[in-house]
């Protein structure tokens, strides 16, 4: 039983395993339930209450952050039982009921971890710069666009700003916003919140309008030909992400990090070649550097790193959320980046910087004042008591669009 | 055992109790499979073969189209089976484990049967009409807005066709399309696929472009008051549908056919002073009667009817899928009927017709018939070989949108 596995555990008999009697009742449901149902719930200590009926079930466990709960089972056959504290924010979770790992029936669906599956937000101090509110609303268009790089029809989401459809004299900015590993272009519009975001930063003037485009950057290979007998041409499907199923094997060793090969060569080529180009063709964008930015989360930093820092000339600006670093070594050995490069910023969840691995290079916080203080425009964030997760990100996100495009 | 459950035992027997060696064995996997995930898979009898591990489960059945399937467990506690042939099209499911009715682990999830659960896409002769192809794509958008009527924030989904957002100067037309019972407003868009339906038709030149909103049927009241100790302000949620949840109870006994009281009254207001003003200021639309339509599917078709028929001021078209008819006397006696409307067009699926309800009124066919024949311009649509589903619905806007808008 390692550390992590203990601390856990206790925190588990905390809310759990003791009795109910220990466990503080202000369960309210989680704004991320099904119509109609009242779990998934949270309280005030953050635990994760679950309740599932399953009448013949043995053994039913709730599996967040990384620990699984058992459930207690009522004489209706109705298990319910609740997780230790968890961070604020979002967090993927599943059932595991007799040994299948399901989705509970109950809860909203998010991509994630390599699945569509449960998820469940944790009230937090500052939810309001990520609710929905009565301002002025921008919106989240889903398009389909074919790529000649991938040779078939590839999937995104564009966010416009409030009056993008109304105001048709106004040209606007652009930051290509990516996701982590595991995840895919639903991830920045549902649990990212970057709508809810954007609206309410816009409102309160505290963020120029720009328009926000959400693509996938794992899936970035032609898919295979069909297989066997299926139906000659396109296939009827397209309302979700097709990502794993298209790959087909690559037969070439893995890259670092779990990263499929060609992960960010491939994404480069797509976003250059294919998505730049169609967004600049149908939207009112201002098509230069000094108005094109690129930003991504874990995976999605890396690739911006790789892509946006060698190519200066394309993305003037550039945002790494709990991905990496750009130290002045990197500033100064890269042709063109001083001189093109507009912002950086660099940004961790607090318990990220504790747990630290140094396979991510020096502290970054140390590596990105270093470049402030080289005379670069750099700012580094720190989201206060998370970790590896969605509510770092929806933060980064907040300040990160409160410095783009203000020149 | 009544005449259906017969039929399906036999379709049961046919393809999975009796043994293996009877099920044709040229499965492939579902587009409506979650990425690289094999399950469920589909055969050219028309059978849906689902597959989850389980290990310590004593029963999995799947369950789909009212039946429930038993499935085999192997040595390593995965389970398999398949069901009866299914129509052609797009169906839900579940999956039960343990008496725990789940989502299946392997498929995309779609808003239906009051839930959001599995779905999967049975082959079907005609497919390509809803295929996602390389044509000039429009797009669908996400959108909120306060609504006044209910006193809150609302959502829906609003289809604008390829050019929308390049040709500036053009204006458009609206159809106003609804889902069914138990279904919400990502039921179009999604087992719907209103935008390839509509891409595809508009690039062979079989329908003029126009505007789809799609909104929610159900949700017309007002919140209540968030419950104990939630946070104050907005929730932190919206990424999907609210529905039940807020309907709250409305202490009036339910109306026909298992409809939320008000059903039709409150969404005719939301409709007629929330969602066409929104429409009509932020969309470049025709905004007058003769360039707005109405239609639905079942309940949607009934909310039509309710709605469209004595407000031809204010659509001057309808389309009713599955959900009753316009007789001779509806026209004659609905003041202004006969003057403004453009066009009727009434649908059903052929097993629908029958098994006829003879609650809907009297044939359909007929009471068409009888509407063109008093010179109404009324045309009536049955999908070959389904049912109550959304394969007769795809099927039932290929054919409407080629008549619409052209005068």
């Amino acid at each position: 039983m390692n550390r992590l596995t203990v601390i856990a555990t206790v925190a588990a008999l905390c809310c759990s395993a003791v009795s109910f009697a220990q466990v503080k009742e202000d369960f309210v449901p989680s704004p991320n339930n099904q119509p109609g149902k009242q779990y998934p719930m949270v309280n005030s200590e953050r635990c994760v209450r679950v309740q599932v009926k399953a009448p013949e079930a043995q053994s039913v466990k709730l599996d967040i952050g990384g620990v699984k709960y058992e459930l207690n089972k009522d004489a209706e056959g109705v298990w319910t039982g609740e997780s230790a504290p968890q961070d604020e924010g979002f967090h993927y979770y599943q059932l595991n009921i007799d040994g299948a790992d399901v989705p509970d029936p109950s809860s909203l669906y998010y991509y994630g971890a390599s699945r569509w599956g449960s998820g469940v937000d944790v009230p937090a101090p500052d939810q309001d710069f990520y609710a929905l509110k009565n301002v002025p609303q921008g919106k989240v268009s889903e398009v389909y666009y074919w790529s000649e790089v991938n040779q078939a029809m590839r999937h995104c989401f564009i966010y416009t700003p409030a009056g993008y459809d109304t105001d048709l004299d106004k040209r606007y900015p652009v930051l290509y916003l990516q996701h982590g590993g595991g995840e895919n272009e639903y991830g920045w519009p549902q649990q990212g919140r970057t709508a809810q975001i954007m609206d309410n930063l816009i409102a309160e003037g505290k963020a120029v309008p720009f328009i926000i485009v959400m693509d996938n950057g794992t899936w970035t290979m032609p898919r295979p030909a069909a297989p066997g007998p299926r139906p000659e041409g396109p296939r009827p499907d397209g309302q979700r992400h097709r990502g794993g199923r298209h790959q087909g094997p690559q037969g070439r060793p893995q890259g670092g990090f779990g990263l499929p090969d060609g992960w960010a060569d491939g994404f480069m080529n797509t976003l250059v070649k294919d998505i730049i180009p169609m967004v600049d063709a149908n939207y009112r964008t201002i098509a230069d550097k000094d108005h094109r930015a690129m930003a991504g989360l874990s995976m999605g930093g890396m690739q911006t790193k790789a892509i946006a820092l060698p190519h200066s000339e394309i993305f003037g600006s550039l945002g790494i959320f709990s991905g990496g670093t750009i130290t002045v070594e990197d500033a100064d050995n890269t042709p063109g980046f001083r001189e093109n490069n507009r912002l950086v910023f660099i940004s961790f969840g607090s318990k990220e910087l504790e747990n630290r691995n140094p396979a991510f290079g020096g502290d970054p916080k140390v590596e990105t004042d270093k470049l402030a203080e080289s005379g670069h425009n750099a700012h580094f964030y720190v989201s206060p008591g998370t970790a590896h997760e969605w509510q770092s990100w929806r933060r980064s996100l907040y300040q990160y669009a409160q410095l783009l495009f203000k020149w």
